[in-house]
């Protein structure tokens, strides 16, 4: 394999996760080790960055600054939910990344986004382009294939059961009240998240909350839910419910969905207030109903350290596989066969992940439909393991926030 | 002054506050350092547990239990947000006190929860009984009269900064789009808790988010609000936007409540959805509402190290009060007149607090009304100093629980 000289050029797509930018600092770290890089650019808001040549230089940050993505949620070179079609867009982000002899293109993204990262290869070899697009996995749905789990999973993981755990305390307090709660997560189209909140119980207490967990691989029932919902009461008094956004019933539907524009793909959520409504109007418990929101992705003051670390790994491997002359490839987190956790990466093709989704097993689900067995514990438990050094300030996180040196522009600007 | 031997009982009242706990492992401790109390007791799920004798021996707990209450959230002993109005009730509170030799009782709660702690003092000096009732302060609303602060605001602040910053770096990634973020925080009839998102802005950036801050103090306007959206989306892209679930408008309404069952009290919330929908139809953004919910009363692994060791100091406060001879007490905390933050307690008398609510001062809101001056950042920021230590197991904060073991009953069952 000969050496391929150039710069390099680092862009993240989709919602922002918890850890998303320490798979940025793991590629910055990783790309200042090898001298066949000349420069290290971010793309500003993805995909648009690209197309409108706003470029910024990661190797002028501080080195204080690439250490503080490791903490900093949200995302720092900004995303983009944009989703290219026109075939010009995709020759003018190659006539960009030519004009600044950009050899290796990494792309921080979930299934979706990895979408363009796959065109772009394929488009740079048919112009025989010499160019190596690396996906780094991002999502905390982690509902990607080939890869045992996704970077995001984690912290989200932890931050929810963190959460179902404090909300339970205080519903427990309030108990001969009587009292329904739902807790609302996200995960479109699979239950990972839901399931996480299970992590909540302690060891050996099945009875403890939450009681209920609805994951979308289960087709819901109003009637089971009814009577699923009256059991625990008997039992417990109160009532701790989480359920995932993406519930469907038996035709397949989803359950509740949010009115919105015509046209736009449907928004999620709502399925909560659903529930409340069944409860409400059919046992007439009291009930309050969470919707955790952003704050599943974003909640860097509570995140996973293992996550963080594989994130961080993850952004290296990429830059490693690229030296080593993979192209079109995603990497991907392999876990170890011992009964001690360890992680190391591997690699798939891209294609792989684009447009399929890994769902929570149904043999992970216990027969009642409403929790998990050990082997979702297995799986999840070491995910979350650890907390991530925060540096406070003042009382508060801190995060940091790139200086952003613009790359001048070498060509005439763009309208898609 | 004599020195009045007997029994003390400890009951939690209202809503849990992250830190109410350690208020309970607080009086505990300092009851266990006088010879004149006999026996430590605490009443389940608050006035419910001495109406109906539900009593439990404290003493009892371990000491890594009682350790262990100042970092779990809830209401370790139960509450209860039920008022007794019925004269028979308060003879039958004073009789299981009686009965159980009872000569100090702690009320630890917010201002409506202390008329019971008024009542019942009041009840015992009519029968001359011997009893010393000292209230303990509790509220993430802070809203209480005659304290500089009540323990849980510091904690609930803290949360609500760290979200609040979360919540904009995430939304700082996606700025491009125009988005808005609406963010609803608690706050009765008091803006205490929306104006601790304004910790989130880093020194001296007063154009970080939270960009507008809506307070109960001050009335809203919805024209004036579409004009403060459209100047920030015009100065930053993106809008941060916290809203009290409290405002009202120039006629003195609240903004928005929830639909609820008649002659029930009014159930707020929802004002985060009533602005999305003036943003939405008057300016066209796309708008994303986040609800804190519950776990402002419950975060306890992100809890103000200086507000848990407050609540800790008013309980052991409280005791030290009540063997100084005082009754139909309030503890208080009292910040010292010096350039650093010290805190000290004092005493109020109980009924000063009740159906008394102390606002955000005016003054201490800048002129546009949506953001908050020096005077509010150098009284706030000292409550959200240092990290609470919580203790994590196999990667999740953990909490206690009390064993519980039941004061046998001296008396009769009880209907009220």
């Amino acid at each position: 394999m000969t050496e391929l000289s150039g710069n390099c050029l680092i862009g993240q797509s989709g919602g922002p996760a918890t850890v998303v930018n320490a798979s940025v600092a793991g590629l910055i770290t990783e790309a200042l080790n090898h001298g066949c890089i000349d420069e290290i650019y971010g793309a500003l808001n993805g995909v648009a960055g690209i197309l409108h040549e706003d470029l910024i230089d990661l190797a002028a940050e501080s080195q204080q600054t690439i250490r503080g993505l490791r903490h900093t949620p949200g995302a720092a070179l900004g995303s983009c939910r944009a989703k290219l079609k026109n075939p010009q867009d995709f020759d003018r982000a190659l006539e960009v990344i030519k004009a600044h002899n950009i050899r290796y293109y990494f792309h921080i993204g979930d299934g979706d986004a990895q979408e363009f990262a796959v065109k772009l290869a394929e488009l740079a070899k048919a112009q025989d382009y010499d160019l190596r697009v690396i996906g780094v996995p991002k999502t905390i749905d982690n509902d990607l294939p080939g890869t045992d789990h996704s970077p995001g999973y984690g912290s989200a993981a932890k931050f929810i059961a963190t959460t179902v755990r404090e909300l339970s305390a205080d519903a427990e307090a309030t108990a001969h009240h009587d009292i329904v709660t739902i807790i609302e997560v996200m995960g479109r189209n699979t239950g990972w998240l839901a399931a996480a909140a299970s992590l909540a119980k302690r060891r050996d207490q099945p009875n403890d909350p939450p009681h209920l967990v609805y994951v979308p691989e289960v087709a819901f029932s109003s009637g089971k839910f009814i009577d699923d919902v009256r059991r625990i009461l008997k039992r417990e008094l109160h009532c701790v419910i989480v359920v995932g956004e993406g519930l469907v019933d038996t035709d397949g539907n989803y359950v509740a969905v949010e009115t919105t524009e015509v046209g736009a793909p449907a928004q999620l959520g709502g399925v909560g207030e659903h529930l409340r409504e069944l409860v409400e109007q059919q046992i007439g418990a009291k009930v309050r109903v969470s919707r955790l929101g952003v704050a599943q992705r974003a909640a860097a003051h509570v995140a996973s350290k293992t996550d963080a670390e594989e994130a961080f790994l993850a952004g290296q491997a990429a830059v490693k596989a690229a030296m080593n002359g993979e192209n079109n490839r995603l990497v991907t987190l392999l876990r170890g066969d011992g009964d001690h956790y360890t992680c190391e990466t591997g690699l798939t093709n891209l294609a792989e992940v684009v447009g399929n989704v890994k769902k929570l097993p149904r043999e992970w689900i216990n027969e009642d439909g409403v929790s998990m067995n050990f082997q979702f514990f297995r799986y999840a438990t070491p995910l979350i393991q650890g907390e991530l050094a925060v540096p406070y300030d003042n009382g508060l996180p801190t995060h940091v926030r790139l200086h952003g040196e613009r790359v001048s522009k070498l060509l005439g600007g763009y309208e898609s």
